[in-house]
């Protein structure tokens, strides 16, 4: 016997369906949403490339008249501010007759911010918010960080020896981690709107940087490179980790000079740590000086989001923990 | 219902009693016994501190009459030997009228070697073999290695940024892991029978190396320091990496440069890499120069054995590969 779905389960079906639009939807939320009639998913939509549809009126549009008197699940708030490229989805959501709603979290954007939920219950619709908040922020976490703090999401990714290494003492770094964990490198590729080397890595390894995946080869981010100079054809020069690099998420790959200033910088919102179990000794180093003052202060900053084998290698995946 | 056990959830049994034993039995190896009769275990031994009395003959004296007939799981073959130091377990077995005897390792010292196993078959005693071999080996490596390398067993611990320093640029290493990773450190000494330092270490940090655990402190394990020249008082001199310390299991415990050198030399069988959730940047690593010639060869030398959270440090355990 099942037990009966709690809200929590049906919106982790809409989280899940946010996640496969992050890095496509910029410059709106990549949101999920499902609508539910007697305990079954009668519909389900996700914000689409670009940011329209809004996920609500993609799964308003699926569920036709089983919208009525159904739940839905959205992972942000219904927008209540018309728009010259779309419906708003709080009146699509009360002329479709749904009963209730329950949003992960509240819009954060001023146009929004309370007022759809606000409009919502003004009709008769029940509202519960709140529901897997902290899943539902992780999966649009890039434009969630541009919306409250104008500034993109980055993510560094390391792959080392167990030793903390990143190539050996002359340059070579083929290979250190095995395929699986190269494969999930562009997976996360994939995700991003930017990726970005400095100069050393661009001049040692001519990187193309895509996503040789098949199927997602049309994902490849965009490239930057960490310079106060020019970029070369197909390139975007960013002049340092505080320059604004107009894409909401970005990988940033190496080398140890670009990881160090994004890092000393405080600018790095998540790390991915691959390392294979192979020792180095006396290698390159991941890192340069990041600006640390003592040990102590080096405490309190990471937290482990993730762990995974990928084969022999370990991917480890740090978040940042900020008070604001 | 329980189901029926099986042989190898008694051994299972008996490699935990040989783990209790780790660095206390030399020059004997730490084994491991439980005694069984109508599905229940009946009494149990494992080899005293110092290597006498043996585990069956522990487990032999406190079962008594309960043994006859019953069935012996013991990790390591019976001694076939008798020795000034105690009677031969083989004849014990026999006398104390077991029915049956399951023995997880042929003991590789030619004294026995298969000759206690053939001597209870002759006395119409059922024995098999090869039940958990792989973790009853494990239990006793260190002895293991003696006895069939005439080498120790030797454990690189390193504790480091997750960028792979083992200290910051100025040399300052406290803390970088947690209390949890630290306590772990010195359970680790105690199943240790000599602990290293390089002489960097001696003059900069002034190690005790004790254990600091309640109730185990008097597992302290002799001091060794790795020189070419004399030791200080309580510190044994050892040349290098390949000159015999005289114990059966060594944990190198610092510095990089002592590390470095057991690398360089392949005698670490067992890497403890304790990692702390920091970045330092541009510390000290944890390894110098160990001669690897490409990084192709760095490949298949190292598997993963154990990994678990320590607070919020994460404890990796890898064993050497090796093909003899």
């Amino acid at each position: 016997m099942q037990r009966p779905r709690a809200d929590a389960d049906w919106m982790a079906a809409a989280v899940a369906l946010a996640w496969r639009g992050r890095g496509l939807t910029a410059p709106n939320p990549n949101v999920g949403c499902v609508i539910v009639a007697k305990e079954r998913i009668v519909a389900r939509g996700r914000t689409q490339p670009g940011g329209r549809p809004h996920a609500e009126a993609m799964a308003l549009a699926a569920a036709g008249d089983a919208a009525r008197g159904a739940t839905v699940y959205v992972t942000l708030e219904p927008c209540a501010h018309t728009s010259a490229r779309g419906p708003c989805c709080t009146d699509s959501l009360i002329a479709a007759g749904v009963a209730r709603v329950v949003v992960a979290v509240q819009d954060p954007d001023p146009r929004t911010d309370g007022q759809g939920i606000a409009r919502l219950r003004a009709a008769g619709i029940a509202v519960e918010t709140g529901v897997l908040a902290q899943e539902a922020r992780a999966a649009m976490a890039p434009w969630w960080l541009r919306a409250t703090h104008g500034r993109p999401f980055v993510t560094l990714k390391l792959a080392t020896s167990l030793d903390g290494c990143i190539a050996m003492p002359d340059g070579s770094s083929r290979w250190i981690t095995g395929d699986r964990a190269r494969a999930h490198g562009h997976l996360e590729r994939a995700l991003h709107e930017g990726i970005l080397v400095g100069r050393g890595t661009l001049a040692a390894d001519r990187p193309r940087l895509d996503v040789r995946l098949a199927g997602l080869e049309a994902r490849s981010p965009r490239r930057f490179l960490l310079t106060r100079g020019d970029a070369p054809d197909g390139w975007t020069a960013l002049a340092g980790p505080e320059a604004d690099p107009g894409v909401d998420s970005l990988l940033v790959e190496g080398g140890a000079g670009a990881a160090s200033a994004f890092l000393a910088a405080d600018k790095v919102d998540r790390l991915l740590l691959y390392r294979a179990p192979i020792l180095i000794g006396g290698g390159r180093p991941a890192l340069g000086d990041i600006g640390l003052a003592d040990l102590a202060t080096a405490h309190g900053r990471w937290r482990l989001a993730d762990s995974r084998m990928l084969g022999s290698d370990r991917l480890d995946v740090y978040e940042r923990i900020r008070k604001d």
